[in-house]
C-alpha cells in the first residue's frame, strides 16, 4: 500500500514498517504511550524473542493445495485466525478511531474486541461500522453497576461476547508516559463514560483504575458470567495454574496474554506458557492468544502449539494511523498472506494439521 | 521529584533516572568510586542480567485489596522490606551525608546499616537524625578492641544491630579508581577513627583494610556474637555451604551479598544463590539479600524466593545526591511503589503469599 | 586473487571477502536478491550460528600425513567434498553466468547443480562448459510434462542427476526484494523455459512458482523416480520425521537444506538437524547438506556429522561477480584449503575418520 | 607503570591496559600478528566468554592469613603458579627481546617456555638471562635430526624441561596476516635454525611448518622422550580422549591448549574441558593450561579446576613491548595480585584448599 500521496511512496511489506510509518504520523508521545510498555519493556522484548527461538521443522511432500484458514469460534466461523486486540482511544490515532477499526475487522471477517476505554462509544461504533461481530473488552469494577450498565449496553448493541481483563487491578507503571506526562489529548475521551466525571479527565486510564476491583475473585467472575446471555472470554491467564479455576465457571474461551509487556514486567512470554495452557485447558475452551504477534511464523506457531485463534493490538494502532480502514486491512492482509506461506512452506493445510504434528514441527530453546 | 530549581524540570520515574543525574552532580573520579566494582565489573553485571532473567507468571483473580508490606524483623515492624545496605562516605555526595540518609530511614521507617566508614561519627549519625532503628556495619579488625570498641559505641548510641561484614580482608580491586587515582577529598574522612591515622589517611579504604584479620574463622564470629547485647547479622554470604557453620552461632540474620560486585569480579549473582541460601537457612534467622536491586519486581522476585527484606546501596548514593534527604525518601518511594504495582499485578498480597506460590510465580532460567 | 586490475589489490582471504567485493560490483537490489532471505532472515543467521557454536575438540599425534577429500557419490569419485548448490540466474552476476560456473566446477572436479532458473539453457551450459558432471535441480509442475520435458533434456545433455526441490509450493516472501521491487533486469531471463511466457516474465520467479504443484506427495516423488532413467535427489528435508517416507522411494541422495534461510523464517539450522537426519538414513543413501557453510571447520563440522558432501550457494555467486570461472575456482579452492587445515589439525586424514570420532569431536550447546 | 616519559602519564591496571598500550608501540601488522588468531578468531574469544561464564561462590571465615602461591613443578618450587606461554619472535616488539623476557621470569621466578622460533638462539637467551630455569618448547619436524639437535642444544644451555606442541602439522590460518601479507621485518628471524634457509626467509613460521612432519603418533613423542634427559611436556592437549595414550608416556605433563585460539578456530576453550582432562589425569603428572588466562580469577579458576599452572602467552608480549624486563615483571606482578586478592576473598589460602573445594567454589554454565 502506498500512503502520502505527496510524499514518496512507501512500502509497507511486513507489519514493522507500519509501525515506522506510524511513528512519523504522530506526537511522540502519543507514538510511547501505543508502543511503550512497563518498566524496562523485557516482557516486550521476550515476547519477541520467545517467539523468534521457536524454530520450525517443515515437513515436505504434503499435498497443502486446499488450505483451510477459517476459525470457527462462539458460533461465527471468522475467515482467518487472528483478531484485533481490545488497545484503547483509536482516535488518538486516527480521526475515524475505532468505527475505521472495526469496519476493517467486517471487511476482513475477523473479530475485535473493543476496548471499553474505546474513544467512539460501543453503540456508535457497532452502528457505525456495521460489523455485527464485535466482541466488548470489560473489567470488574468497584461499582458492579458500571460494569453490568456496559455490559447492557454491549447486549443492546449486538456484541456476540465479553472479554473481561484478569490481573489488573492497577494499570501497569509504564515509564514512557511518566517521562512523558502523557495525557490524552482536547478532544479524546473514554467515550463509553460520557456520563461520569472519569470521560473528561485527561487521564482516564488511571481514573478507570481507580473504579477497578483489586478484591475481586473468581466467584466474582462467575457473577459475571450469570449475569449476561453473552459468551464471557477470560482475558489475561498467563499462570498454568489459573486454568483449573478459570474451567470451573462457565466461560467460552480463555485468552493468554501479557498485555503486550504494559502491566507487569519480566513478565514470561505469552508463546512460552502456551503449551503449558493448552494441556490444562484439554480443549475444553478455546484458547486465545495476543502479545507480540507480528510475523505470520509466529501465528503458525501458536496455532501448531494449540492457539484457536490470534490476536493483535499495537499492530491494529499502526496500521490505523497508517491509513484508516484500508490501512487496517492492508496491514492484517499481509500477516495473514504470511500466515498462508507459512502453513504451505511448513507442509499444514491447515491450524488441526499444525496441532496434530506439533511435537515434529517446533523445536524450543 | 524536580530538582535543580534554576535548571529545566527533571523527570525522576525510575532509580537508574537518579543515577543518570547524580552523575551531573559529582566528579567523575566519585561517581566512578560510586558505581564502579572489581576487575570487569561482570559480577554487577550479572546481578542485574539474572534478576531480569527471573520470569513471573502473574496469578489473577486474587483478592489483592489488603496489601501487606510490613517487614517484622529484630523486634521491629519496619513498614517496607526494603533497606539501605552500607555505603560510605555519603558526604562525598552530599553535605549532610549520612545524617540526611538516616532522617531518610527514619520518615520511611526502613533499616538503614550504617557503615563503619561512614563520613560522620555513628553517635552524631544517630543523634541528629534521631534515627533510633539504626544498624551498624562493623569489621573484624586484627585489633578487636578496634571492634569492641565500634560496638560498644553503637549499643551507646542506640544502635539496633552489628551487621558483620564477612569474606572482605582485602577490599576487592577496583580498577576505575585504580585508573583515576581516587582518594577521598579534603574534608571526608573515616570520622569514626577520628583518633587513628587512618581517618586522615586519604585513602581510608586500604588504611582500614590493612587492619582487617585475614585470619577470622566462624569461631571469632562467634566471639563476636557473644561481646555485644545487640543482635548481629551476618553480611556477605554467598555460598550455601557457609549456612550450616553460621546457624551454628547466635546469629539474627544473614544478608546475602556480592557487595555490589565490588569485591570479587565474577562471584555468582545473589538473586541465583538466594533460593538454595533460604532453603539451608530454613527459617531459622531471617534472610536479607543486597546487590543489584533497582526495580519493584527484583524486590519482589527476592520476597517470593524467601528474602524477609532487600537492601539497596548505590541508589541511596544517587538519590542522596540528587536531593538529600528527601531525595532518598522520593527514591525509595518508588521503588516501594514499583513493589505494591508488582504484588498487585503478581495477585500477592504479601510476601508470605508470594512466597508460598513462588513454585508457579517465578521461572529460572 | 587480485582483481580490478586498474583498481587497488584487494585481497581475497575468506569466502566472506567476496561478498564484501561482490557488493560493491553490482546494484543494492542485485545483491539484496542475492543475499536476502525470507521475512527477518533469521533462519540465515541461524545456520551461521548454530555452525558457530559446534565447538571441536582436535584429537593430536594422529597420522594425517595423507589426506583423503574426495566424494566418491554417483558413481563418480569428485575431488573434495564440496560442491555448488542451485542458484538463479548467474548472469546476474557475470556476463558468462552458469557457463563460467560449471567450467569451474570442471576445473575443480566437484558437482553443480544447475537451476531449473538458469539464466542459460541446461543445454548450452552443458555443451560451452564442457562439465559432463552437472546435476539439474528440478521443481514438481502442476503440468508434469514441464517437468519431464526438463528432465528428459538434462538426460540428452548428459546431466549425471536431478535434484528435486521439496517443500517449495511457494517462494518464501523476501521482503527485500519486495522493499526494493525486484524485477530481472533486461536480457535476463528463464532459459529453460523460452518458449513459454514465464521467461519473458520480468519476475520468472512468481511465474514459475505458480506452476509448482502445491499438492505433491511422496507419491509424486516416487512417479518422477520412475520416469527418469537418471539418479534422483531430494532436496530440501530438514524434519527428521520426512526421513522414512523419503527412503521407501528410489532416491540416491539426500540433501538437508532450508533454502540458505530463503524460504521460511525461523526454519532451524541445517547443521542442527544433520545428526538425526544421518542417524534416521543410517547410511542407506548418501546425504549432503547445504545453507550457511562459509568456512572449512564448517564442511568439516558436517562431514563429521555425517554428511556425504556439503554444497554452497550465495558464495558461489559471489566468486562469480568476482571473477567469474576464475574466482569460482579460487573462492573454492580457499574454502577446500580451509578444510584441509581443519582435517590435520582436528587429526583427521578422512572425512570417515572424522565421523568415528564425531561424539568425541564435536561439542554441541 | 608509567610509561613514555616524554609523554602523558599512563594507568597499567589490568593486562588489557598493557594490550592498549602496546597497539600503540608497534605496526598495526606486528600488532595483528600478535593479536590475531585462526580465521574467524572464534576461539578466542571462547576463551574468554567461558572464562567469564565461571562463577565464583566465595568462602567465608576461612583464615587466608597465610597465603601459599608457590608451584613445585619439576623438581623446583616457583613462587608462583604461572608462566610464560611460547611464543615467537619476541624482537619483533623489543630490541632485547627473550632475553629480556627470560630475565623477567627470573626475577620472578616463574618458568618460561622459549619458543624454538625465538628470535634470539636459545643459548643466548640462557646465557644472558641468567635464567637457569627455562624450558624448550620443540616441534618433531620430518627431519628428526632437527629435532634432537635443538633438544641437545637446550640440554647443554641448562634448559630444564622440553615442551613438545602436539597437533601443529600446520600453522593454523590467520586472515589478519594474510590481509596484511604480513613478513618479518628485516632483522629478525628464528636464530635457533640459523644455519638453515628457514632462518634467512621473511616467513619462517611457514618454512618451519613445511618441515613439521603430520605423520608423527604417540610412537613418536615416546621416542622423543627417550631421546632425552630433560623432562617432557606434551602442549596441546585438548580432546581428553587424548589423555589415556599421552600417559603411557613417560610425560613429566600435560598443558592443555588450544594456542591462544591461533590453530584451529572453533576448538573448545581450555577452561571448559580442564575439569575432564584433569579427572582423566587424575594427579599422575601435573596439568598445565593455557588460551585467554587474563585476570587474577582466570588464574584462580584453573588451579580451582585442578590445573597446577597456567600460562600466558600474548600478554608476555604486550608487556614486553611496553616496557621490556620490568614491563613483565610488573604486568606478572599484577597478574599475581589480582590472584592473590581472589584467594583472599574466595576464602582459600593454597590452590590445594580451592581444589577441595572445587565443586562448592565454581559454577559452570
Amino acid at each position: 500500500m502506498s500512503q502520502k500521496p505527496s510524499g514518496p511512496v512507501v512500502k509497507l511489506v511486513a507489519l514493522e514498517d507500519y509501525r515506522a510509518l506510524a511513528r512519523l504520523s504522530m506526537s511522540p508521545a502519543v507514538f510511547d504511550y501505543i508502543d511503550g510498555a512497563a518498566c524496562d519493556e523485557l516482557t516486550t522484548r521476550a515476547n519477541r524473542r520467545d517467539l523468534d527461538r521457536v524454530a520450525l521443522l517443515p515437513l515436505c511432500m504434503r499435498d497443502v493445495s486446499a488450505l483451510e484458514l477459517a476459525m470457527a469460534v462462539l458460533g461465527h466461523t471468522f475467515r482467518f485466525p487472528v483478531g484485533f486486540s481490545p488497545t484503547a482511544f483509536h482516535r488518538l490515532v486516527h480521526r475515524d478511531g475505532e468505527v475505521a477499526t472495526a469496519r476493517a475487522a467486517r471487511a476482513l471477517d475477523i473479530p475485535m474486541i473493543v476496548s471499553s476505554m474505546s474513544s467512539i462509544s460501543l453503540e456508535v461504533i457497532a452502528r457505525e461500522s456495521g460489523n455485527d461481530n464485535l466482541w466488548l473488552q470489560a473489567y470488574l469494577f468497584k461499582d458492579r453497576e458500571l460494569t453490568t450498565d456496559l455490559i447492557r449496553r454491549a447486549e443492546c448493541a449486538g456484541f456476540k461476547a465479553i472479554v473481561v481483563t484478569l490481573g489488573c487491578p492497577v494499570p501497569g507503571k509504564r515509564d514512557r508516559n511518566l517521562r512523558n506526562g502523557f495525557r490524552l489529548p482536547d478532544g479524546i475521551s473514554a467515550a463509553n463514560f460520557a456520563r461520569r466525571d472519569l470521560a473528561n479527565s485527561n487521564n482516564p486510564i488511571s481514573s478507570v483504575a481507580v473504579d477497578i476491583d483489586p478484591s475481586v475473585t473468581w466467584r466474582d467472575l462467575a457473577w459475571l458470567c450469570e449475569t449476561t446471555r453473552l459468551p464471557v472470554i477470560a482475558k489475561g491467564v498467563i499462570n498454568p495454574l489459573d486454568v483449573a479455576p478459570a474451567l470451573e465457571l462457565k466461560l467460552s474461551g480463555i485468552m493468554v496474554s501479557n498485555h503486550g509487556g504494559r502491566q507487569l514486567d519480566t513478565t514470561v512470554s505469552t508463546i512460552s506458557v502456551l503449551p503449558e495452557i493448552v494441556r490444562a485447558v484439554a480443549g475444553r475452551v478455546p484458547v486465545f492468544v495476543d502479545s507480540g504477534f507480528r510475523r505470520g511464523t509466529d501465528v503458525f506457531k501458536a496455532l501448531a502449539a494449540g492457539a484457536d485463534g490470534v490476536f493483535v493490538g499495537r499492530p491494529v494502532m499502526w496500521a490505523l494511523a497508517v491509513g484508516g480502514e484500508a490501512g487496517v486491512v492492508g496491514a492484517m492482509n499481509l500477516l495473514v498472506e504470511e500466515l498462508r506461506v507459512a502453513m504451505l512452506l511448513a507442509g499444514c493445510a491447515s491450524a488441526a494439521d499444525a496441532r496434530r504434528e506439533a511435537a515434529h514441527l517446533l523445536r524450543w530453546r
